[in-house]
Formats: C-alpha cells, sequence, structure tokens
C-alpha cells in the first residue's frame, strides 16, 4: 500500500494510495492516529471513490469518529478504459448490468480484503469494521460481507437481483439494514422483499420508502448513521 | 373534560381526565404550559392509558418537548366490563380480534376527536399533532387519521388486516412510519405489505425487523422518535 498525498480540510484528513493497482481513498479525523471503527465505502456503478455521494459519507463517517475508506470498482474511476467509453451504446439491460456487477465482484472482493490486511498493517481497521454500499456497492459488499468474517455489520440495498446474491445472503450473519424504493423502475420489488428475507442475519432491518431507484430519502442516511453506531462504536 | 388529578414526578406532569365517560391521561413536561407538539398515543389490544409501554412512550414524548395523550379503548382499562372477563372463553381467531378492533374503531374515532376539541379548549392540541399506535393501536389510528386533518404525522404498524383499513389508508397522504414484523405470526407478511402499498401518502416509510409480533427491536422506538421530531417539531 503506497500513500501518494494527504490533505486536511475542515477536520478530515484525507489520503489517496494505490496498492496493487487499485486506487483508494481513507479518510480519517484530522491529526488523529487512534484506533478506531472503519467503515468500507462501496460506490455506485458508475461512480467512483470521489465521487459526491463518497466524500458526503466518508465526512458524515468522521463526525462519528469512524475512519473511512472507498476504493475504485473494477472499470470505475481510474480504472476505467478510455476505449470502453464508447458513446452512443446501448444501456445494458438489467440482467446484464447484475451480472456485469457479479463479474465486478470477483475481482472486488480479494481487493477489498487486501486492502483490510494492508490497512491493518497501518494500523486501521483494527477496531470493528463496517460496509456501507448500495446498488453496485451492494453487489460487490454482500458478497464481500459473506467472505469476509472482519466486517461485523453493514448497511445495503437497491441490490439488482442475481442469484449469486441471494446465495451469499444466505451465509451472512451480521446485523445488516437493507434499504429498498418501494416503486424502484430498475429492481423488481419482490427481489428486494426476497433479499431482505435471504440474510441469515437474526438482526436486520428493512427500510422501504416510496419513490425511484435514485429517490433515496434523506433521513435514510441519518438512519444509516444510528445504524453503524450501534453496532460499530 | 374534567382533570381529576395532577402528579408531577422526574420532570413529568401527568394529569388524568375524564370526558364524556372515557378516561384519559395527559402528559407534559413539568412546570410547563407551552403550546407544544401534542402526540396521541394508542394502546394495544388487553393494555390501557397506563401500560408501562404507554408511560415509557409518554416519557420519551416529554423528553422531545412534546405532550402525549392516552386513553382507555373501548372495553379496555377502567371501560372493561367485568362481566366479560370469562377465563376459558377461547381466544377470539385473528379475524374475529380484526373485526373487534374494527368495531372499536367506530366509538374510539369519535372519542378521540371530541378529546382534540376538549384538549384545545384547554391550550393543548394548538401546535403540529401526530399519532403513535400499534397492533389494536393501528386499528383505531388509522381510521382516525383518514378522519381528522389535525393529525399531521403518524407512527403505526403491527395491524391486524381488515378491509376496513385499506378503505382508510387510501385516503391517507401525510407522512406515515409503518412497522411490520416479518415473522409476524398473527398478521401475515402480505397484508403488512399491502396496507403500506395502500397508504396514499407520498412520503412513507416501512421498517421491517426479524421476529414474532411482540418482539419490534428497542432501536425502532428511537427510529420513532426521529421521525415524530422529523414532522412535529
Amino acid at each position: 500500500m503506497h500513500f501518494l498525498n494527504e490533505a486536511t480540510l475542515d477536520g478530515v484528513t484525507e489520503r489517496s494510495f494505490v496498492l496493487d493497482n487499485v486506487p483508494g481513498i481513507l479518510w480519517t479525523p484530522a491529526g488523529d492516529h487512534e484506533r478506531r471503527p472503519l467503515v468500507l465505502l462501496g460506490h455506485g456503478g458508475g461512480q467512483h471513490k470521489k465521487a459526491p455521494a463518497m466524500t458526503g459519507r466518508a465526512r458524515r463517517m468522521t463526525a462519528l469518529g469512524f475512519a473511512a475508506v472507498a476504493l475504485d470498482a473494477p472499470g470505475h474511476g481510474d480504472r476505467r478504459d478510455p476505449s470502453a467509453d464508447v458513446t452512443g451504446l446501448r444501456r445494458p439491460t438489467p440482467d446484464e448490468f447484475a451480472q456485469a456487477n457479479a463479474d465486478r465482484a470477483k475481482s472486488a472482493v480479494p481487493e477489498w480484503r487486501a486492502t483490510l490486511d494492508a490497512l491493518r498493517d497501518h494500523g486501521h481497521g483494527l477496531e470493528k469494521i463496517g460496509f456501507v454500499g448500495v446498488a453496485m456497492g451492494a453487489s460487490i459488499g454482500i458478497p464481500l460481507a459473506a467472505e469476509e468474517p472482519r466486517i461485523t455489520a453493514a448497511v445495503f440495498g437497491l441490490a439488482p437481483p442475481h442469484p449469486s446474491l441471494t446465495e451469499a445472503a444466505k451465509r451472512i450473519t451480521i446485523p445488516i439494514k437493507y434499504l429498498m424504493q418501494w416503486d424502484d423502475e430498475l429492481i423488481p420489488r419482490e427481489s428486494s422483499l426476497a433479499l431482505f428475507d435471504a440474510f441469515a442475519s437474526t438482526e436486520k432491518t428493512l427500510h422501504a420508502n416510496p419513490g425511484s431507484h435514485a429517490a433515496v430519502p434523506s433521513h435514510e442516511r441519518d438512519s444509516d448513521d444510528h445504524f453503524l453506531q450501534r453496532h460499530l462504536a
């Protein structure tokens, strides 16, 4: 893990790093090297490690006293293949998108696990570890949480349905918050209810709100914070 | 409305009253006669206005700076008919219980509305008004919220299914939090999802947790408080 540069703004220290060609960002409360809970942030499809949803979430995590880390997912951010960016290409169908996410997860899961090892060697991630990711973030986070026992609580949601997710959910026993949009134009309602049902966790909570895929209400971010505080602090 | 007696304990003033033979309790932060939001507390079947779930909730409401009020529902608490208390009688079926709740609501809705009128004449309920009630509390609260425009936000849940509830929900447009238990032995999962779907509210949020009818996790009470603060404070 090579740390590239470090900047501190408004009480948050942001460090960029590269590990085996995977670029990432580590956020911590400024000037503080205490051991603290660590939250892994999985970005959505087409997004990247420094998208506004990621930096906003990282700021909330440091305000809770947590460290946060994001990686560019395969094919995203600094890992995007410019030659693949052909405008005019048709959008993938939901099934193609779910399959592409499942394929990405096969690379992304070991990348996240290697990141946890490397951060541990730098003194991070020795306390409780959580994961937050919806849509593609959940497509990667659910198989990750099934494999990685260091993750002890997770916020997932809006995952495009894929058989591999149901199988992974059945192996997950940690506390889960699952977010769904009641009128999601991309994810069938029944598939979200079935995925929530599949988690083996005895402590899991489903939150559903009206509106489209992208219309998750802002009060859910407060609720995510309460969930993470309850399980990681 | 006749106030019978008043006691103050741990910063909460509790006043018992009777209105047209319906007994109730009003809780307010102690020694304070400010106008403040008012939350109506609907108790569950077999419970009453001073059951621990009611007094505990009332204490949470006053801690938020709200007033709270509870009534004995028809046939409950001080309104119980001792001659009807025949031990050894078979338990009602879920359908009979839902029908009994629908019948009770026909009396309870006008009783709650008269209570709001009377409290207003005493200076309460001039700010925003909310309702909290699950199980039988929701069987009464849902038709009440459909009729009573002074109620502007409500927490419902665990309602035994009845056609009158679905019809009432379709007329409700205020923000709603709806609680369901994923493994409820009394309420079919599909009926709770269908009732949530029926609310006409553009802002509504469904929370589902594993476990039986009575096993609502305590973190939902914190979440109820956040919901009420968001909409009434």
